[in-house]
């Protein structure tokens, strides 16, 4: 089981987290991974060396498609290839599986996407409308043949069928495989936050790509400024996919405004989310769902009132539990090499600590 | 070769079309289709019958990725598949030919658009970054075995090396082959407006597959009233997709403009864009261009100098030429019959003549 | 009692028109106008001529500050100075009644509103927070010294104390006093749809102030070529201001999407949405009142379902009673003489009659 | 004169500032300020105490109406009055000088600017069309009486009149008279960074009124947590304006970018944009200015070539200009006491060198 902030004994915010601090802790959230490891040494295009993956959450237990979850979508810097978009924000829901991959494996990955609902589905497209696949992405270039485009259906299928609720896996897992952050290795890292008294949670996965060294801010820790001395390897441009999950009641324009508040977690890192960054958010409620045929005009249902102190509860829970997220994906992950011998280093955990010391923010 | 209006001798509006009253009257855009029309009865899923195919519009003659262009989105109802937007909107440039298929196919379409790009620059994924693919889509479940996914990579291989300039096929040929047109048969249309003194040209190409029957209004006459006794099929939400193309200098943002009199020009045909229709635009500029890697920071070029004057002129020759390309789609498509029997029945050019003739419009 | 549309026996859509044809045939709303009419010839800055006002739409009869309305704005073509679109955008509420005045009034309009309900609530700027006035406007420049900007005070409170429901004042009142439509004396207009088995009903009110006569085109009948030998004059860039009322419980986003229709209802007037025109739609629910100190964290509401057939009658309903409002505001105007003579022209009703029938539209 | 945050000797981010790290720097910008104090002791609305103004930012020393500069708008969080926002939005442009001013105030400041536009421009509204006026606002009702409205059209004069480059006032001044900063007294900031080799300049110029004492984090020290023994006010929601402007040529769509920078900004700075918040960015270049009246469709200019290399040097400026500007604001302000008592302490500067050696960020 890989390291998690908390192991090193950091504080990471005011709210408590949840059950597992992980996505999963909004009931009935599932994650699973398919990794992709293979070969060593120069690049041979569509051979290896594979270092990538995918990663799907599933927002419950059920025929998504049928019942679908309010959802939003926040582009922070939209230099990105992320999948599904245009419906989320006209409809305000999400009737799929949210996958994350590679950049250049999205057309594949919304294909084998797109092939797991039809399956689940045989109306669809004969008796009644298509399907709005959500794939979102990093490139993982640096350590994986991504031209290779080495995720297939199967690792799809794989990545579906494996998710389950509870503890998350992190760091060089699924989508996270071959990405990296603060130009360490890292990946996919979770979190979760409890607001209003205990009433809602918030979680949050991410997949972090994105970053320079010398940005890098732990809590205020300008770690960045301390690790430069690390050889720096030269990564393509980053990105982060974020994926906000809560039980709260929240329509679709009020996770929008939930999902603003991304670029205020990215913030207090230290990064300003560069150019050539795909830095994209999508979250979603599993509180109210939405059928695919609906059973008359209108219908009851319960609504957030927005009342500032509430909103604002849930708004801190986001930005904690990306923040501790993103450190999650960090900290889990470790060394990776990839093609032609590149190299992705682990923070290394004792410097994380010398320096929480050093400026006492760590006994 | 297939009827346009004109050929029907009504008048298309207040502005001068280019030499073909094409897209391809913008210097240097081209276009390529690949049909796929297989099999007759039953739906087979997998194996047909096929009536689908793929569309491509090629900005200009050199290597897109290389030299991007100007470009902008614009989403009328966004209950669609559209893949690339989000990069589109925050870069503000294309780069990679445009697009179009069946719903279901975008994933592999995209994921052989890459394949073609990635084709021509071996440096993507390697030494640069990644690249957006940017495709649309109609639902052409009605007449094809959409869950089938037949476009595969060599027909998109087979759209963008046949792209031509000079006349376009439309009617029931590439992303067209299946779709309809305020249950009519529609397809691929084109036209164009020549504005500002003959100094600018702008082009339209759509793929049609929205409108109900009795909305529909051509040039002010309710045909949609009278070809009502016509049998009318029950196709699935319909979608326009819409792709702009003018040589005026103008930036991302005058495209977002010209983009936004998408709906205007849908107005004139009396559909109130569907709730489940995917109604997209997408504008690009061939004028300035940008290059993947440019030689310094700043750089000389021609802005447009949005006169209202001249940026009405514009808005008219959008407006128009989206229109007519829309009837162009109408008047060229044929009658198909596809899956389970399902039938598209072609407009009948002899009622749109005599009511043309009924309401005063054709003499 | 000006003309109506219908008066003239032109037919007017599918759907059914609420009791009154108007705005107020959504239960609650009221409407007022305050009209300034003073001075003749030779503009003098400050002193006139005069020839403007301001129109007041009032949500409900309660207090609106503490009841708000779901609401939702749309720009078609943002060359306008309207007030309070930001905060509807994210909180997806109005909380003031909606004002309509001059372009160069907003200011001193905004101030006025503020005023009326700093009255109604003593607690705003001292214990709960600020208010957020909404306000639109066209420019009456041709005819009104709209740099004296004569609207004051006393005139908002005229317009909201006047506010009532039933039959509303079309043509040359309140904000529509010296405003042009197609170049002819536009003004204020109202229609109504009744949708989906008459449960519910879509209001519209417009301020118009748009349009080239050449393009004008009144349910198909090109009546701009027509009626272009009429002196026409030379008024600034047009707009038009849409405030759309439902009782449907639709939340802020799919107000959002009703509103977005907007476009698709001037389209078929032949308007193209002019470069210098400002072009708004502001939209509203009186389903769901969202309190301003909520009794509690969630709270059971009614939901509008989304399915295609429900929102598909809601848009028609939109697109129809914005139509009809434009031409009854055409329609109901007179002819109008102000500032250095400038003259707009009522259009003559008999040459509308005249090529409805040439067009074989009217018997 | 006020002291500033580098006085403390506090580092600053990694670019270096221009010569009066103000917003000034980008030459050509003018700032001027018009403060109100008057009055003490309980609330009497319309008489005081009065503890508010305006400030007036001045993109460059001509007619701004004739020469436009490029500009564009962000909202973070939109509960605010913001005016101005929807042209900007369309037409990329700002024609007028940007003011700032309490919440109430809006619409009187908004008149006032333009009376200010139609004095230097006779033609506006009799023979070309109107003007836009930008104005921001925060609410300062915790000191202010602000139902009174006390900012009148002489205090606009007086602010734009003022308006000088080189060293800007800080502090309890203007807009920023009467507004807190994470609970303490804040008000105007600035600041400004060099970036691309000294070719181009960024600067920012804030009014804050925002943030959770408890949230605060000055450069990673989290001072909120240490001072939060402070006798804490309970203000009203709160609100930062942020302006941006920039000499490098940046067209509309990219200022916007840099505009979205911002809440990253914000994130270091440990708040999350309140559910209350107005939090808004105004960016303008003065490179490329855009004349009332163009002399041709066409004319050449500069354009910036979106290397991610100088975009992202770009946004690291916006970045570390907005946050010490916040900064400024802070240091800057001294305690005041305004309407019922109500008093906003000055952050105590040896607090902030002692915690900020505590946590080893300081010798």
């Amino acid at each position: 089981m890989a390291a998690r902030l908390r192991d090193l004994g950091i504080e990471c915010g005011r709210l408590p987290a949840g059950a597992h601090n992980a996505i999963t802790d909004v009931a009935g959230v599932r994650v699973g991974h398919a990794t992709l490891i293979s070969g060593e040494g120069p690049l041979f295009e569509g051979i290896g060396p594979v270092r990538t993956g995918v990663t799907a959450i599933l927002p419950h237990d059920g025929n998504i498609f049928r019942e679908k979850v309010a959802a939003a979508v926040h582009t922070v810097n939209g230099f990105g290839k992320a999948a599904g978009f245009e419906q989320i924000r006209t409809r305000g829901t999400i009737e799929t599986p949210i996958l994350l991959t590679n950049t250049l494996n999205v057309g594949l990955v919304s294909d084998a996407l797109t092939t797991v609902i039809l399956r689940q589905n045989p109306d669809i497209g004969v008796t009644t409308g298509t399907v709005n696949p959500v794939v979102g992405e990093c490139n993982d270039s640096f350590l994986n043949d991504i031209r290779g485009r080495h995720v297939r259906e199967h690792h799809v299928w794989r990545a579906i069928e494996s998710a389950a609720g509870g503890v998350v896996a992190e760091g060089n897992v699924g989508a996270g495989t071959g990405t990296a952050c603060f130009q360490f290795k890292g990946g996919i890292g979770t979190a979760s936050r409890v607001a209003i008294d205990g009433r809602y949670t918030v979680g949050t996965l991410v997949q972090t790509n994105f970053g320079a060294r010398e940005e890098m801010t732990m809590y205020g820790v300008p770690l960045g400024c301390h690790l430069s001395s690390e050889l720096l390897p030269q990564p393509g441009p980053g990105s982060i996919m974020m994926v906000l999950a809560t039980d709260a009641p929240l329509d679709a324009r009020q996770l929008t405004r939930l999902a603003m508040r991304a670029p205020l977690a990215l913030g207090r890192t230290g990064t300003t989310s560069h150019d050539g960054s795909g830095d994209f958010v999508i979250a979603f409620s599993t509180a109210n769902r939405w059928p695919h045929v609906p059973s008359d005009v209108i219908e009851p249902t319960t609504r957030f009132m927005e009342d500032s102190r509430s909103m604002d509860a849930l708004f801190l829970a986001a930005v904690e539990s990306i923040e501790e997220a993103i450190w999650n994906s960090l900290i889990a992950a470790e060394t990776m090499t990839g093609r032609d011998g590149n190299t992705l280093h682990a923070i290394p955990h004792d410097e994380v600590i010398r320096w929480f010391k050093h400026y006492r923010r760590l006994e």
